[in-house]
């Protein structure tokens, strides 16, 4: 009997469909499922597809395997996992690798490979971007483990991605959790994107008086320029859609509580705990967070509001969409902090430029725009943040009179707009010569004695401020 | 020989103030310290105080206890403590009582509670505000643990707690992680607002051109009206501040790099974790992390600003000052939304209009302006947000002009106030009949299958982008 290339446990949808993606290419798979049905499903359903190599139990899928085995778990990200890990681990052999392809957190996967390799056995936990038809078609994969396992899985991985311009979207980003971080940041940059796509909505829709269909007609336009993105693209369809029953546009009757898995959550704790300011992220969670709230929200609503109504025409049209590019370059450049300050951090020795390459096809956060920020990378692969690369700083700097109207524009007739404003926050705070955090060391200093430091001389400062007020040296 | 009423050890000097109140109120008090040196320090320096008991091991410590015993521990948070917890419990009895002062995460405390429970001890995290001086002449004490507890220690810490009114800043918080939980929302709400004081004196600075002697000047007015608070006050005084060595005002020597502890990290952590949007503490907590990055504001001092100057001439105070107020409001509603969701999620039942009453004194954000939250929940305790409380919904009002044109005024002269911008976003985010939800959610559901609600019927629904775009139930 021939043995398998590959396997697959966990048959719901996404793990459906890689396994097809890995039989379209020429890969004899193997298959499995806790509930045999959907293994039989599969088979029967695309069996023409490819080789599959179906197993009713764990016991006969390891044993389907060419060795060293590669099993890769598509199952729900949790306790669960580790169910799963352990029993695989426990039907392999030194040399073999288990790939979680779930969106586990990336402690657990650093916990999961620590404890794997002490048993020769390799781990991956690899970040699989672009839903059901990503996993089809080809995802962006961001895998984390040995170069060894990459070496055995890695050519399978680029073969099965999207491509762009010939370059597969899947690379080896790092060891242990590194690819799981990955994807979370990717995740995490998701939700700002989207945040600052709903701003641009809301805030011509209010200020300008523009309707969904006359917005997606300008989502197109943007997304013939610099904008241009997947999630550019399917907010025109979004907002071009009609709800069939009342007549009325889809986005006026969809509920407007947006949802979350987490990742956005676990993105913003992990920058918290790396002391890297992902403003931009948080705003987005929290602004979905916000939504989530009815009944304060309907306490709310006989708050108080501007005088001032809808302001501008179509002339906030540029304003609005220089002010989301410039927001959108401040949330990459958080984001891409948040991943070097990881890697230094976790001993990752993570290639930035090579991150914004994977994202460029597959993925949710798809764009050209990533090519910029790879070629940013290229030019100098220690720059302190994007923001200073010279295509950015001089979008920028085209952008910043346009956001500065936004923004005040936005605070003046009542329309929130958290993403763009503390983007803009975020800006003029970094290149600032002097912040007021000196104002905050010093009340620190008087209430809890928590010293300070000086501009002209070294060493730790404490004044007596509850005494004579005089300065020692702490 | 008498026996001590209670006992402290770890004679920082946290714990040697703690001590010295205790004594002070007439308590006997055990103390011990692992080098045994403060403790004798203690009893030289200040044995006239009271009675001390000092003990050379913890051995003769727990004997010189009155049973029940009660033991606080004063040491730095962190492992360490479990260490202490564990020689301590083993030399107690079912019925004693084990008291950590420290600035324990609430979990961390939770478990503790839980282990010590198992074993018949009583354990309570105090959460502890005030710094040395609170410690010494009455802090504000947040003791969460079981009820019976509070019943042997209330009386003690209500007696060497802050008072205002003649109400002691100490009162039973509820059990197991409640107090040091509300410690930690309390550190956060601080960042907050130490943020939007450094903004305020930021701002009037730039835009008005007023010197730091003219802004303690300013904040000595406001302190004299609704904003009268601890850190207004003592803001004032480090704005007074002159430099002996050069002359210079004090704000302008310090190094601008604000550090933190962080017990503001963990609150919004912790946010994250149960749904709440904590926007002011999450900005403030991320400005200080922004101030702390030297290389990346080098590299981005080079980044384009406006061509606008200052502005505004004296008249911007007022405005300022009713944009203070009114993020302060904010930052402080969704810190006690924090704690209502923590609450319900730990069942600890906490009474939020305590909670403001044991912050009016002894703590570092001790103000009057926690009379009007007291009274808010007095008058409804089930309050769904205190921004719409009647003397808040009207001072926000009130405010409201004022602080829509600092924020678009900051914007266009450059100035960074993201505490103030995203007070004022959340703000006209929770009072907006519809929000922008509605296009994520469209989004998710078309990218990922997420689903969405309609506003007119019950259900989950998926619309199928890819194929007829007709609308199906899920």
């Amino acid at each position: 009997m021939d043995l398998a290339d590959i396997g697959v446990t966990g048959l719901a949808v996404m793990g459906r469909n890689l396994a097809r993606n890995l039989a379209r290419h020429g890969y004899g798979v193997a298959v499995h499922n806790r509930s045999a049905g959907k293994t039989r499903a599969l088979v029967e359903e695309f069996g023409h597809e490819g080789t599959f190599h179906p197993a009713e139990d764990l016991e006969s899928f390891v044993a389907s395997l060419k060795r060293p085995r590669r099993a890769i778990i598509m199952v729900k990200a949790g306790a669960g996992t580790d169910a799963v890990i352990e029993r695989l681990a426990a039907l392999m052999e030194p040399g073999d690798m288990i790939v979680d392809g779930g969106n586990a957190h990336f402690e657990d996967t650093r916990r999961r490979e620590a404890a794997l390799r002490e048993r020769g056995i390799h781990f991956v936990g690899a970040g699989i971007s672009g839903g059901e038809e990503g996993a089809l078609n080809g995802p962006s994969i961001m895998p984390g483990g040995s170069r060894e396992s990459y070496e055995a899985l890695g050519p399978i991985l680029e073969d099965i991605a999207a491509k762009v311009d010939g370059v597969p979207c899947a690379t080896y980003v790092g060891p242990d959790g590194a690819g799981h971080f990955v994807k979370m940041v990717h995740n995490g940059i998701e939700y700002a994107d989207m945040q600052l796509i709903a701003e641009s909505y809301d805030l011509l829709r209010q200020a300008s008086g523009l309707s969904p269909a006359e917005l997606a007609g300008v989502f197109r336009e943007w997304n013939a320029g610099e904008l241009e993105s997947y999630l550019i693209e399917i907010t025109a369809e979004v907002l071009d859609q009609v709800d069939a029953g009342t007549g009325r546009p889809l986005v006026d009757v969809i509920v407007d509580r947006a949802e979350q898995k987490g990742t956005g959550r676990w993105t913003v704790q992990s920058a918290l705990e790396l002391g890297v300011p992902v403003t931009g992220i948080a705003e987005a969670v929290f602004a979905r967070a916000l939504s989530g709230h009815p009944e304060q929200r309907a306490a709310a609503r006989s708050l108080a509001g501007p005088d001032e109504g809808p302001v501008a025409g179509r002339e906030l049209v540029e304003d609005v969409r220089r002010a989301l590019y410039a927001s959108k370059i401040v949330a990459y450049a958080q984001g891409f902090d948040q991943m070097a300050a990881a890697s230094r951090e976790y001993g990752w020795d993570l290639d930035l430029g090579a991150m914004a390459t994977i994202w460029r096809g597959g993925c949710i956060i798809r764009a050209r725009f990533l090519d910029r920020i790879r070629e940013a990378y290229d030019e100098n692969r220690e720059l302190p943040t994007l923001l200073t690369a010279p295509a950015f700083a001089g979008a920028l700097a085209e952008a910043q009179d346009s956001w500065r109207k936004v923004v005040a524009t936005a605070a003046r007739i009542g329309v929130p707009t958290p993403g763009f404003s503390s983007a803009l926050a975020y800006y003029d705070g970094l290149r600032r010569d002097r912040l007021p955090a000196s104002l905050i060391q010093g009340l620190r200093d008087y209430f809890g004695a928590h010293t300070y430091q000086r501009v002209d001389k070294e060493g730790v400062f404490h004044t007596d401020w509850s005494g004579d007020r005089a300065e020692h040296q702490a």
